[in-house]
């Protein structure tokens, strides 16, 4: 609760706040604010709480903030419902500052079984191609679990470098870790996934195989298909090219015991495998694996069939015609647009659409010889095109069910400690209020971004007093007058 | 000196240097370097060399880095060659630390009468429509100067606010500055200009006039026509509206009296007043302005003419036809295509061009209400585009001495002490080097994106061992191993 007096954040107005005082003088003091947990059922820590499977997960609250000097009152049937309430509580719009008295003006506040509309809202983060101390991740849990983002998609390693210390597998960090001070050890990644815990954060390990995986060739190069082949493009999306020998017994068994390994370190139902971008020129062009796949007679969709169900991937369904669980979840990434046949095979999913959602897109390339400078997924991603983004668009009735929320990521080629907190915040509150509130708003108008500017403001300025570098969206006389600088005002 | 100790930037190449380490056994120790101003002349301190007329500027200097143990040789004819002399010395991929040894494996490096190829190099920023504290402008002179950036032109007020305490206009940022907290006072302004003069930085003050002047409102309304005026887009270029009343006498004469009046607070030959973006219905709708256009019988840009006469005023040669000396120099800034015909007109000039320098380009639309979040200068410019940019495109050879250099600038409508750091810099390290070296590099090649990306890398990992948040420009993987993230490798 020390943020409620900390914030020390004076009202997004002309005059910040000054005319209150009257009011303020005049105004009953909050006593105090009775937190319950109703239906008297047993009592679970919010860490456990939000590791639940998504499907068991309890977030709703309600709470009221009366004006007449009796007590606010908050209540839920979770500790992590309490949790949210005391997010709603602490950051939305409700506390500001006048010469040190800390008031409300919009009291009394009467908010009724809030509830996410969706159970995942997450953020992704790409600790490969560029590393982030655990710091920055910390920090980067802290915003998010203020605008009640409740998953952390931990991409950890990737083609560039391989920053996790798995305890079976000390050769990869070893040999794929940019440096030794580089790494993420195994308290490392409990230490942070009990700070997300009892922020309300899951964590989601996500290590991306077979393609993406050219770390590994430093210290399994018999494992690696086309390692750092050139030209690049010809065998990756990106350099440097390397792809698991899927079709090799041997890999399978790796594969299958490094994502054990990994798993036993996590304490989420969910995992990733990624299983992203595979480049079949890469298998064609290698002679094992083609040699492996001659002698068990299997094509290559066949093999990479077999090495998933060892793997237990996640998302592959497009492309590859792969026969996976009903427990597995997709990540619809290219575009918003693959949304509805994936819900036409009826499997559940996670929107992360590249054209609503990337955070890093709109740099140009990153690629060297490159004057034109342009990049794929050119332009940016304002936090005005993440919030207009509907889950739920072309979808029937029956598939809504199917979706399960969604997150916007943030890939690292151009990226690292230094701006993290400007490439994400606001921008990654827009999606989390689309996930949380779906296509309502409390009060039943349709969500839109003329309304949503107000509150991102807010949450900016508040994540600027608590240490987060987010950028401004408008020049402070802006912020300062909602609608003056509205198009067309 | 301390920074190549303390710098400890390891080689960008696998391994970090560590197969250096035989050479470095072997190697002589460097045991001083020689720092000799020439010819005798008459010295003068950097500070008071850095603040000169542009055509008394003088840069060059030669360095000599023997690798027989005998000492560096650094020469020149003044003291602020000397400073660029010792910043090639300090940052320009010499030297590299191996296990705390500090040492270069470059040597011999000859430098002979390195010099810049234009005499104006600069970096703008705008603190009015967000406020930036002192120690960020400051520690942005200090990566300014660590690429020889010799300008630093300060748009220090706009419409949004008046963050300037001018000695006889205090009611100004009283009234305009976003709080008291958010001024620059008489000392400050000092402070910056003489941190920036030992950095062999000059100070270019810009007070914008006769548009953009809406903060001035706040003081002075009797001084603003159109104040606020809505729709802003049919009163100005952005909200808020309000431009000087050129057609009064007692404007004039406010306008001539603050420009002398900040003028007295600087110490550079040369000032901005702006110019540019005045909306002509702005006066069309204000009826004292009509009046005293026809009690003068003046036509609108003759009025203008007057009120810059009285001003002394800059970039306002394309769209009015106003007679201005030749000491003006103009900022061309709308497109680089704009320069010949200020050159045809033999006016000196500045690149500034949006469509290759803006950094602020490319986040999209900053007003509000607006879904599609599209702004007029998108996309971002990349420091590809920066660095092929051209200085002498469509002049004659005639012309060419007009071109006094460029400048990058940072409008702030989306950013703030937040994200300075890392918007600005590696990218503004680009157009530094487009107008120190010219059309040609030291060894006589063109000037190409390729060869320069390793300079970049290298000088924005030296920059965050110092301190400045640069971004990332690739992954750290490729800027380990120049040529294999390259476009087609």
């Amino acid at each position: 609760m020390s943020h409620i007096k900390n914030d020390k954040l004076q009202r997004l107005v002309v005059g910040r706040g000054a005319n209150d005082s009257a009011a303020i003088s005049r105004a009953p003091s909050l006593p105090s604010l009775c937190v319950s947990l109703l239906g008297g059922s047993a009592y679970h820590p919010i860490a456990v709480e939000a590791i639940k499977p998504l499907a068991q997960r309890s977030e709703g609250y309600s709470l009221t903030v009366p004006s007449d000097g009796s007590p606010a009152q908050l209540t839920s049937e979770t500790t992590l419902g309490l949790l949210r309430g005391l997010t709603t509580f602490r950051f939305d719009q409700l506390w500001y500052d006048l010469q040190g008295l800390t008031y409300s003006y919009q009291a009394p506040v009467k908010i009724v079984d809030d509830a996410p509309a969706f159970p995942y809202r997450g953020f992704i983060l790409d600790t490969s191609r560029n590393f982030f101390p655990i710091n920055d991740i910390k920090r980067t849990l802290d915003a998010m679990s203020s605008v009640k983002i409740n998953m952390f998609h931990w991409h950890i390693v990737d083609q560039h470098s391989f920053p996790l210390d798995v305890p079976e597998f000390p050769e990869l960090a070893v040999n794929g870790a940019y440096s030794s001070s580089e790494i993420y050890t195994p308290a490392d990644v409990q230490d942070i996934i009990s700070y997300a815990a009892v922020r309300g954060i899951d964590v989601l390990m996500d290590i991306d195989t077979p393609g993406h995986t050219a770390a590994i060739a430093y210290s399994h190069p018999e494992h690696i298909a086309c390692p750092f082949s050139t030209p690049s493009a010809t065998f990756a999306s990106e350099p440097p090219a390397g792809q698991l020998r899927i079709a090799s017994q041997a890999t399978t068994n790796f594969a299958a015991n490094l994502i054990s390994s990994v798993a036993t370190m996590v304490s989420s139902t969910m995992f990733s495998t990624g299983g992203d971008e595979l480049n079949t020129n890469c298998y064609t062009q290698d002679n094992q694996t083609q040699a492996e796949l001659r002698s068990s007679g299997k094509t290559l969709d066949q093999a990479l069939d077999v090495f998933l169900q060892a793997e237990h991937a996640a998302d592959m369904i497009l492309n590859h015609n792969i026969t996976l669980g009903n427990d597995t979840i997709a990540i619809v990434w290219k575009t918003s647009a693959d949304a509805p046949s994936i819900a036409a095979r009826n499997f559940r999913f996670i929107h992360q659409p590249s054209d609503y959602f990337y955070l890093d897109c709109g740099a140009g390339g990153w690629e060297g010889n490159d004057p034109s400078g342009n990049s794929w997924c050119d332009p940016f991603k304002t936090w005005q095109r993440a919030y207009i983004f509907n889950p739920l668009e072309n979808l029937t009735s029956s598939q809504v069910a199917l979706c399960l929320g969604g997150q916007q990521p943030l890939w690292t080629e151009q990226s690292g400690p230094e701006n993290l907190d400007p490439i994400t915040w606001p921008r990654a509150a827009s999606s989390a209020e689309v996930f949380w509130t779906g296509a309502t708003l409390p009060n039943g108008m349709p969500r839109n971004d003329t309304s949503a500017l107000a509150r991102l403001h807010d949450i900016r300025y508040r994540m600027v007093q608590r240490g987060h570098q987010a950028i401004r969206l408008q020049p402070h006389w802006c912020a300062l007058r909602p609608g003056l600088c509205d198009l067309g005002s």
